[in-house]
């Protein structure tokens, strides 16, 4: 169980709501449909009319056919780099029992959707964090969890930190245990606030003193690599700490592995990052998008940190009786910022999207050859090869060669009346406009030679 | 805009919940965790123990790695047939406004989930069916619709029937257009009822006389192919009647494509099929389970119809204050259905399913190889090459490949002391337990060649 394989759910679940909502009986669709039909006929009143405005519920939004060819590019990325690895996939519904959340006592959230079941028995809550649905899923199933490993994609770079060494970092500057947490998350503002307001925080809103606060300070300016790491095992004040230690020898032996994997370039040690939650037990990363020299990106939209996790392995316990401690690690991905950077850099490059996988049109030049192009077509179909033709009965020739320039189609399989008293098909390569006849039995190996080179 | 494409975009569609609720500030995760802290210290507690049952809510699963993986597969067929066929992908919200499912003045419906955002300022349903939505998205940004083309699998059959055959039948037995629409409802129950029980409530519940309803019966039993349109083209009751003879030609041209596609003879034109919904306007269809002989699956589940639909001209219309009727068609598969016969098909078949892609496990004989194998993993993976190590640092070979055996990971590639001074890594072939040194440099070469034939 981990928020890696979690993600890689996430990317390619099957429709959560079609799950929850698919075992309706019919006589209710009849019923609603009966609404519907009301809603046409108020609709056809003057007032109907004018207080009818279509739209999609706040914070939801459609997407086109471009939009998702790119999302599901993105998408495949991601999900592939987990296959790479070895990932399973879990999935979990797409709300949990509030009390999973909160638990029976808590308070409502902001964070959770509230949602009321039909039957108004139980409380419904969506929530924007998988940990708890995965740690609810393993203590229900009791399946064995394992541990992944992930890596990071060439246009990104990460921070690592571990929340031990932040631990001993606070404790040795001598922040009380009770304010470790409030600090914390203080130092988690860094990106986006300097070091002066968050020494005020610290001093003003969280109690520390001055003195502790510029200690602090010293320490999560730093960032480097394993020379960070060995210098820091020898820092008289973080010596005699036994977390710092701890979590100074992993991040020794993260950087060993990393060496390995021939990416410690990519990765930084970096005591400023904080991360919020205070779930993390050990090691917390995140990915971060980097300005490219040459690329127009950063200049259309703000980017920063696209991924982020750590470890949490007491999350599970939170749930179960025996506490027992279940080692688990995980990454979220901010999938709509990464499509947000990928659209804008579509858009920039004017780079042309398909929306479809069509690799033949099958065409006419004549009229009257509606049955040979769906004879044809049928072939094509079956032998596994994706093919369109335009459903209109006389299409010109002309349009349906745009067609295929339009929607990026790269071939086009003519049949006309030569053609088909000479046994061929015409295959027409869109791009460089070659035409070859080919006789109909060696048409398939033809297109399958074609799409593979 | 077509069901088509929504069923397919519903099936590879990326999360909605992360798309809906991704935006919101980390500082209230730091919030709801801290409930989440809370919620450990009351199942601290002996009652928050006792009282605490971990579950998923009313109507929702967790779905395994097992589970999953016959899932995508499911997906895969079906969204590779759309692909075949050159469909386009669009994604709805998971809910839309209760206003555009049930309109302002309508009462809530038992189909729709209620849900009621944060703000408590719009009112959310969840719908079980994608017309609604797309017929919203359609008008919201006048994209151009186009017709797609849907074929059936091998396992299945399909019936076909038409809304304006059934109608002409219906008024050409004296059936009154105002109670058109309740005795086709009543047809519908034709699969579950017999034909005393369907005439009961015909003449009973929906008003009809006997004589009305008996040859309603004499239609409704007829089903076959061209012939049977042929017969009912010349029938002296339904020559008459304008929507029938539309009806009946369609049907007659859908006939002369099924031939040229070679699927005749897996459709039935079929008189009883009705479909309760009534928005189609034109051609409707339902994909069938049949039995199989030598196929233990009808013994271990109820199946019948795993995919229905038709043509609904007239729903974006509804929605449209110029109703102006837009061509579409559409199919709903019923997944859920499909994945239990799959899965009783698979547990029948004792069929061992992978839930990983694996095709290398990086191994070692030897303790003290953790360098090696992390070294040898990284240019795999470089690579593209879908690989996985034990994580433990000396694990037995045994045991690796054990491992390569319970999850039918097809090769292992070992490195030891030997191998590390030759400059080979020993490719095990799991199936048959044959094991060749291969050259570090060729082994790239010589693992794609393997995982190709």
């Amino acid at each position: 169980m981990s928020g890696l394989r979690r993600a890689a759910a996430r990317a390619w679940g099957p429709p959560r709501a079609l799950r929850a909502f698919s075992a309706r009986p019919r006589d209710r669709i009849v019923e609603t449909v009966g609404k519907l039909l009301q809603t046409k006929a108020q609709l056809e009143t003057e007032e109907g009319k004018k207080n009818f405005i279509l739209k999609t519920p706040k914070g939801t939004q459609d997407f086109s056919p471009k939009q998702m060819a790119i999302r599901e590019k993105v998408f495949s990325t991601i999900i592939n780099c987990f296959k790479r690895h070895g990932a399973e996939v879990i999935d979990t519904p797409v709300f949990e029992l509030t009390e999973t959340l909160t638990g029976k006592y808590g308070e409502d959230s902001k964070l959770i959707y509230d949602l009321k079941d039909q039957g108004g028995k139980e409380e419904l809550g969506c929530f924007c964090m998988s940990g708890p649905a995965q740690a609810r899923m393993y203590l229900q199933n009791h399946s064995s969890p394992s541990p992944l490993c992930s890596r990071k994609n060439r246009a990104y770079e990460g921070m690592v930190n571990d929340r031990r060494i932040l631990s001993g970092v606070f404790a040795a500057c001598g922040v009380p245990e009770s304010k470790l947490q409030a600090a914390c998350s203080t130092v988690d503002k860094l990106n986006k606030m300097t070091w002066e307001d968050v020494k005020n925080e610290m001093v003003g809103e969280k109690g520390l003193t001055p003195e502790a606060a510029d200690l602090i300070g010293e320490y999560v300016k730093l960032h480097g690599g394993l020379d960070l790491v060995e210098q820091l095992l020898q820092d008289p004040r973080l010596s005699h700490n036994k977390l710092a230690g701890e979590g100074l020898r992993d991040m020794k032996l993260l950087f060993e592995y990393l060496m390995l994997f021939g990416i410690v370039d990519k990765i930084s040690f970096d005591l400023s990052l904080a991360r919020g939650l205070n779930y993390y037990t050990g090691v917390i990363y995140e990915a971060v998008l980097i300005q490219q020299q040459n690329d127009r990106v950063e200049e259309l939209v703000d980017v920063g940190s696209v991924a982020g996790g750590g470890r949490y392995d007491g999350l599970v316990g939170m749930f179960d009786s025996k506490r027992q401690k279940v080692p688990c690690v995980g990454v979220s991905i901010g999938i709509e910022r990464i499509f947000s950077i990928v659209n804008c850099k579509v858009k920039a490059s004017k780079e042309k999207i398909r929306t479809t996988e069509t690799q033949v049109l099958v065409a006419a030049p004549q009229k009257h050859f509606l049955a040979a192009r769906l004879k044809l077509i049928s072939e094509l179909w079956d032998a596994g090869i994706k093919a369109e033709m335009l459903y209109r009965e006389n299409p010109k020739l002309l349009k349906q060669l745009h067609y295929c320039e339009d929607t990026g189609i790269p071939l086009a399989a003519i049949i006309g009346e030569q053609e088909l008293k000479d046994g061929v098909v015409k295959l027409r390569d869109v791009a460089t406009r070659q035409e070859v006849d080919i006789p109909r039995q060696k048409l398939l190996e033809e297109i399958r030679r074609r799409l593979e080179s």
